[in-house]
């Protein structure tokens, strides 16, 4: 352990465990990602062409064999990265060197623990943000069904919460869904923005060793190196930061669906029916069936947008080259994702299980929500429009309630009543899976080829 | 006026005061976008297929006319939106009135302010944004010029601020460049998701007219329609937050540069010497040469983020259909749009006239910028990373200096040193100006064509 | 107006307009108080101790006589400040200059522009704060009265939105005009924290002049000078920061109140009638009234968290002693005073006109709402809590609905039920307002000294 | 445990999981207060008249003595918080009623967990915020050593980061020990909103049984009862909102001190050598010394910021009464206070340990530092500013390095060179420590008195 406390000077205890922060824990999901990405970079300096090999073929498959090790003992809960550590790459670092002597500690020939990490967060992102557009499928694909079980199900239409217009609860739920579809396509260029190759940047300013950082990229399966290695440097934060901004997008969709949910599950309503198992009770009052699950999106919300700020107040105004400050872009990164997932996760095992109600539907159309279908009525008979608000305006008591079937039917245009196309819809939805897990196809088939076995399986 | 009073409702002074905010000057750079918005709207209405139809091309020809003046009187500074309009589509409404009489009135047939706020603020978004992604390449291509102009110019390549390697002014000014580009990649996804038009959606639930809004789409130069018209409006805001966040990452890029400026233009680096013409001086100190240019440019970052938080604090957990929190998000969104115009083409100019000084620039290599270097030596010579970094930890003081540009020569490999590709940078610049060039183009054809005139001139 | 040239560099036009910015216009609220602080500081430099003075009593007064002239002409919208200008402090002085020669030029002797709107900021602060706490005591005595108007009128009390026991109206209302109470310690807090005089610290090193802080200080007003002048530098922006938390404390309590009146406003509640004067219509549905106001409200909430977002994101690792960064401030701060003071303003409105339907409020009972209480019967009787919950709840369709007035008649204790007090709070409302009131008295009599004409009517 | 499943509903294992979220690690911070919470409820319930009276003194002690017993396991880590308990309130409760039986149940009579989680977090608060406030005092007091250890060693002062004006050490370091007394009255001030009970407000309705608020609030020490009960609940998350802004102000004065100490211990002013012990070394440069600690610090401003913006976030726009949202407020806030409390900790660590260079500080004195005074000078001759100001501009060149210190001994005034009175500002940072201390034994003595041992010792 000498080695380690020479390596990152003689700081005092307070000190360490100051700058090592949450980073033993954080680090965890980092763990397999570091080994993937320390296989690489072994594989790759086999290549490099000096008199001395710095790796020979069977140094690299005695590292990536102790990776694998290494990969499997943290999926059975067995590596721990404790505070001398200080990080998983350390852990990892420490625990090859363990094993194989100087061999372990010539892994880190080459680059620098800002490289590791920066790829670490990359490769991990990848996988989750992959993980992500297929949940958000799967939830817009959920609201799709909803629509599809309720098409043509009156819901009243509102403006400023007020009853405005006839509406529907399949051009509710489509909503939603097309919503999402719109996040994705941030989404997906959140992906592309994370999908290249810091490594090979070291300290942000290379190696004075002919490293090949295409080769490294491919073996890792990104789409291609960052180019200027300082950039390398410098676009740490900044892609967690376009990431942060993509998942609050989501966010934002989900916090509008929950705050509907809510609204209309209220017993004043009764629109919709929230699945008993996912509400919860008082501890003083009996009666209570509350919706806590849609209340906590709410706030997770306002948590996504927190960890954003935190990340782009970290990054604004930096001095250019490496600060320590990107350390704590770590944990709100972390978090948001992770959080973002569990809530398009769990929305969409409530939409799943939501039940709506017709009657209560139907109850909530009164008769001034025709007002306006009257007063194109009369702008069909050639009134102007002005004029013919004004008449209905004036004469509102004499409205009557009309057939809301009826009155959606008049609405035969693109995206409303009888022109709401859900299969145009769902044919997007499948897009969005398509790209995800062919790109995870591709993504998992580098790695099982840089690892040597199945991925994500990790036995033959 | 007794028309606008009655459609508004009798409210009183103080609450229209309150209600109607800023609008009249926030939507003077809405003016042109809104008429264009009317033109298409009022285009389709003619190819309503009802017994009586809503327009004539005789009708649809004159108002296209009236509302080309209207557009000419806004470029002369002549057309002016008071109070009592409340907003830009009653100004406009209310001109189209004053000379076509009935006529005028009918223009709003089958659509909602809401329908045209957020069609003009889409317009008017594409707009900036190509023009943007234009100033972005601009800034883009006088860093990659400055880099070229001081290629392989030694400057102190630090970490924590502390002198770290040896590396170059071209690494540093290429590395901005190559930030800019990731930028561009989400202010591209952000003109995607802009780019559809939501027209057609009235006040979220359609109308009960065979309107075409495929046809307003085309006629708009749209990519395509929003579907669901609940979502279309819905959409409103959230696209607004997409182009903020865009904007954020670019200003966050322009932040780091600042601040780099702001401290090697320092007397104790002087490794920049920024233009005179862009310094101001102090009022009580007469030797000053101020950054203030720089300095509001990384204050300018913390206000776009903040109206970045203003917007997704607006729509978070907002209630379904149209609500009028929306009309905050214009302001936000309309200054941040210009902010950061307006400091990428500053930028563009401070860097176009930024001198470096070799001396300084050189001065600042100290032996032990080299430390690095020589570990890696001991490493080509066979000793592990661990042991050569102790080893020249412990003999700091022997280190001498180097020659940096031999130093820099060792870095061969992709992005550092000798492998650095300004070429690569430079073709990925174009790119990008060839697409802001193209789709600029379509998109003013497709205006001239609904207009009649050639646009941007508006004069034949 | 070439010493102006001189005097801020020859800056190109391009530049100029870059860094002005918007103060031109953001500084004419400024402008009363950059004259009262110029009066002030010629003043006490009538009495510096030098063998020549600096201003004789004479001078003195010339300048404090065309400070009171352009302070007038301010008043009636004569005075302008240009871009040339730069800003409001530049503007008096050319103004003086113009007048007084060679005396306007030495007003500016011993301090900086740093100095001046640092002070400016803090004297109109002043002003606003004693005006904000007035009027939230205005909208927490509004609702007061509410309550009082509307003592044991039943609503139900919600948990989750949900139903949940047996409340009153009074007890809602009084909760909101409690929360305001709350925030007013938030605000006055931020009002000593504003209190103190910066004047004196120049560019925040001091002057090598024998002037008299505490003279400066007392002439204007303030509770003490800043001691030290480095600090007097750095505290531009906290200040503003500290009182832009404390506005987004009122503007927090405000967002619930509107959401709450959104809510029950709606026609499945109609528990409050909002004044139809206050809301707007539609512009496409006829029958609409809407909450547009209180919309606005919950909107300008994001909007001033936003400003502060802002502002804490300018001052953020900020190196210490002035930059210009800090400019940026200005607007949001100065906005957020203003919307915060609008939006309690039109609340209070609000709340004056708005009427409740018992009818409707007494509807919303529905026997469930009394389960807790039939708990706690159980309990009374002898059961343990937790037992008595579970009865209930496994009865819960024997519930039948009680007398809501009885239900509210057991609550007995502090704060529930009978035990409310409003004149408690009414009590600590009339504080706030007594304080509002003395401070300003003593703030404007400082003034009307200083200036020698009763203020703020500025005439005999 | 069938008692806990009945309590919250039969909700599935995601759905718990999702809702439970991190509380069982976070509430353990919690237990402590939770259980002195529920000692108070229970010595109020004791006092309850009734004719069978809800707890005997017996029952009383009986509790107590097990919560006595609680707070001892837990701090000797021997108290988990599982899953299954959710929280700590159920945590205790539970083992409360292993060892009490129907006794144990019988705790929650009359109150919630809103109304535990309220009290828990306010007593806790409480403690960390006399805590903060004594830290923050230490931290001005080792700046002010830092001041008297460097009276009147040169430090150039600088505005723009620019050379501008002689100044001190001193002045810089008393400057942040003034700044940190400003927050002092931010942090009082959020003291003194805390500092509230909101105990007896159950739900947020209060309960039918006659409870004696004021009874409670004294046996925890708080200053007075909230009054409203609504109130109460509705206090929540907005008292975490206050003490959050007022921790940003702290963590703000914080970044401009790091910021300072990372820029001047560059080599390039080598003014300040931050203590070894406190820096850490690169995994690849050798010779590093990274000012990690203090780019750290800068970092977490930002984070302390984004948990600021999630629980106003949270906040904005909530209905009244309590909604699940407020959970999410808990982690940010209890994370911001421990962050908080860590930084100035540490910089007090810093400041004791920091050293001054007084050669490398007089290196930086060039001649056009001393402009300013050379114009003042020609003032003090009878020119005016303006005239003196542009000869001194025109002719730089011939300005000679003074005698800085002479040149500080000119600035006699109150604040700056020889009119810096530290004593002042120790006097000021004394009484923020006598607060402190004061309250804080007062609050102890509450708790000792209700628990029946010494506290914090927990043993006679």
């Amino acid at each position: 352990m000498s080695a380690r406390k020479t390596m990152v000077g003689n700081i005092n205890e307070d000190v360490l465990s100051f700058t090592v922060g949450k980073d033993p824990q954080l680090d965890a999901v980092l763990l397999e990602w570091d080994c993937i990405g320390t296989a690489a970079h072994v594989s790759m300096l086999q290549h490099v062409p000096l008199a001395t090999p710095l790796f020979t073929a069977t140094d690299r498959d005695g590292v990536v064999s102790e990776l694998l090790d290494i990969m499997r003992q943290g999926r059975q809960g067995r590596f721990r990265i404790t505070r001398r550590d200080q990080d998983v790459h350390l852990a990892v670092e420490r625990a090859l060197t363990r094993k194989l002597g100087t061999l372990g500690k010539r892994v880190h020939t080459g680059r620098s623990r800002n490289d590791q990490v920066a790829v670490d967060l990359r490769l991990y992102a990848k996988n989750e943000l992959l993980g992500l557009l297929s949940d958000v499928a799967d939830l817009a694909t959920a609201l799709l069904g909803f629509a599809r079980r309720h098409r043509a199900w009156p819901m009243v239409g509102r403006t400023h919460l007020q009853p405005g217009m006839p509406s529907t609860v399949d051009l509710w739920a489509s909503a939603y869904a097309e919503g999402l579809l719109d996040d994705t396509i941030t989404l997906r260029s959140a992906y592309v923005v994370n999908d290249r190759c810091p490594l090979g940047s070291a300290a942000s300013y290379g190696v004075p060793l002919p490293i090949d950082r295409e080769l490294s990229c491919k073996l890792l399966g990104f789409a291609e190196p960052i180019h200027n290695v300082l950039h390398a440097g410098q676009a740490r934060g900044k892609c967690e930061s376009v990431i942060l901004n993509a998942l609050s997008q989501v966010m934002l969709t989900l916090s509008r669906l929950s705050e509907d949910l809510i609204l209309y599950a209220m017993p004043e309503f009764g629109y919709f029916k929230l699945p008993a198992e996912m509400c919860t009770g008082s501890s003083i009052m009996p009666q209570k069936k509350n919706p806590d699950v849609l209340e906590l999106i709410r706030a997770k919300v306002a948590r996504v947008l927190g960890d954003s700020v935190a990340v782009s107040g970290i990054l604004k105004g930096l001095p250019g080259g490496y600060n320590r400050d990107l350390q704590e872009a770590k944990e709100p990164f972390l978090e948001s994702l992770r959080t973002t997932r569990a809530c398009v996760r769990i929305m969409r095992t409530m939409i799943d299980a939501l039940k709506a109600d017709r009657k209560a539907l139907e109850a909530g159309f009164r008769p001034d929500v025709f007002a306006a279908d009257r007063a194109l009525e009369l702008v069909a008979e050639g009134a102007s429009f002005r004029d013919a608000y004004d008449q209905v305006r004036q004469t509102l008591d004499d409205l009557e309630t009309r057939d809301s079937h009826a009155a959606l039917g008049l609405r035969t245009h693109l995206g409303a009543g009888t022109g709401l196309d859900l299969g145009l819809l769902s044919g997007k939805t499948k897009d969005v899976r398509s790209f995800a897990r062919l790109a995870t196809k591709r993504y998992h088939n580098a790695i099982a080829k840089l690892m040597g076995v199945p991925y994500p399986e990790l036995e033959a």
